[in-house]
């Protein structure tokens, strides 16, 4: 090969541009559908923006606490809403590890507070939606003084995270379920050798696999059950137009499982990293 | 502001995306819409392939010859297809100049024969239909030679582009056509407030101007001008509804004005940089 290919600050924005794309993504943002509030453009504004904290989690500049939160704000200031605060939660560690999983445990320990208070003053500007935990909750009014007091690091506070936020569990969990969706995505390419297809496929096996806290934030448990069982029966007889029928279904009753759409990111960037593409 | 904007090979990269995405885009790939052998994930792919050409441009690495041919090569070997050509065409020698298109020309002198020789190379790797032209065609036998020989610069290549050549005459003609789609950008953004219809608004309104060098060369000077007449009769009447009949038509008969879309991309990148968002 005359070039080096992409790296790995352009494959966290391609990974997130492709997760966007992939077509259709049962009750989150697609080709075909966005929210009133929440647009298609959005998502490809706010993966371009983050190259340049990505680029520096490939430099191992800054930290990964002052890295997302760039990452976080950049997006902001230019969409007004959150877009991928649950993607660069999950990218940002691997970016900065350049994909590797095993070596993300270990530089999370080495974070501090600093870090914590970075990720606390990024919720704090664009409001994602989070589930509500025990300990050291987002929301909580006095979590700020408690990192201080207790100089909680990223390590302590996402271990602390309740099993049912998939995505905070990634990080101090080797990204196993990012790792499967990684594994399924490129047998499926391989085997279909439709880029779009294969990520669709993955989406769904993700949703069949893990509850969205999101959905259980919004609409309960019950809900959340329902979908990853109705993700069961469209994977086992998976087809582009049943998950549209899937697809029309969530839409119809507001549901958006937006942290299987973030798996789906660190999937997609796991799999560039193995040569998917 | 905290942070500053985005830097030019960041807008590079999302005026790429932004066209692209752009829907519905009669005759050319939208998210609706894409060709058997050329994906809405390959202008993806395509466009995040481009940043460190773009990156080398704006930090004035390189020429603007040897940054073409990177950026058509790099996204040669992923996509295996020509995607960007015509666009990296216009966005190369933007970014090289800061978007300030009176400096195009002068920086266009500046290049040698070498220059030439890049764009040539690039050329027979990927492939692009082009017009046949008299002078220094791209596919003639001996062009190389003749660059060589009598020592042609970019400049002086394209100063003897047709006039219906709209891509390579923008360069050599301060990028007239691209100026006027980043003001009907601009004015439709800020009138209807909604990106996506701002830009296929755009894209129409250059299709009523402008006659598309790729409809000549697959489809003779009859069909470009009834495509010309038929987008002045839908900016007339402009509604996403209407524009979609057009582009079902388009995509009929096989009619896809791929300069048009080039030059709606050097129209973003305009906009963009004028601080369209």
């Amino acid at each position: 090969m005359p070039f080096e290919s992409m790296n790995d600050a352009q494959l966290g924005v391609l990974s997130l541009l492709l997760e966007v794309s992939a077509n259709p993504k049962p009750g989150n943002v697609d080709r075909e559908h966005e929210f009133s509030d929440l647009k298609f453009e959005h998502f490809i504004l706010s993966a371009i923006s983050a190259y340049p904290a990505f680029e520096d989690c490939m430099n191992r500049r800054g930290s990964i606490g002052t890295n997302f939160f760039n990452a976080v704000v950049r997006s902001y200031e230019i969409c007004r809403t959150n877009v991928h605060f649950g993607a660069f939660f999950l990218l940002i560690p691997l970016i900065w590890c350049g994909g590797k999983v095993d070596d993300v445990e270990d530089e999370l320990k080495k974070t501090t507070h600093e870090d914590s208070l970075a990720i606390l003053s990024a919720f704090r500007i664009c409001k994602p939606r989070v589930m509500k935990v025990k300990e050291l909750d987002l929301r909580g009014e006095k979590v700020k003084e408690e990192i201080l007091e207790k100089k909680v690091n990223l390590y302590h506070w996402l271990e602390k995270s309740p099993k049912e936020n998939v995505v905070a569990r990634e990080l101090v969990e080797r990204y196993w379920r990012s790792l499967e969706g990684c594994t399924i995505l490129r047998n499926r390419y391989e085997q279909c050798g439709n880029l779009n297809e294969a990520i669709v496929y993955t989406y769904i096996y993700l949703l069949s696999k893990h509850l969205d806290p999101l959905v259980i934030a919004k609409h309960g448990l019950d809900t959340a059950y329902y979908v990853k069982e109705r993700a069961e029966e469209f994977l086992d007889e998976f087809s582009l137009e049943g998950v549209r029928k899937f697809d029309e279904e969530l839409v119809k009753r507001g549901i958006n499982p937006g942290s299987i759409a973030d798996l789906t990111c660190s999937s997609i960037y796991l799999a560039l990293k193995e040569g998917l593409i």
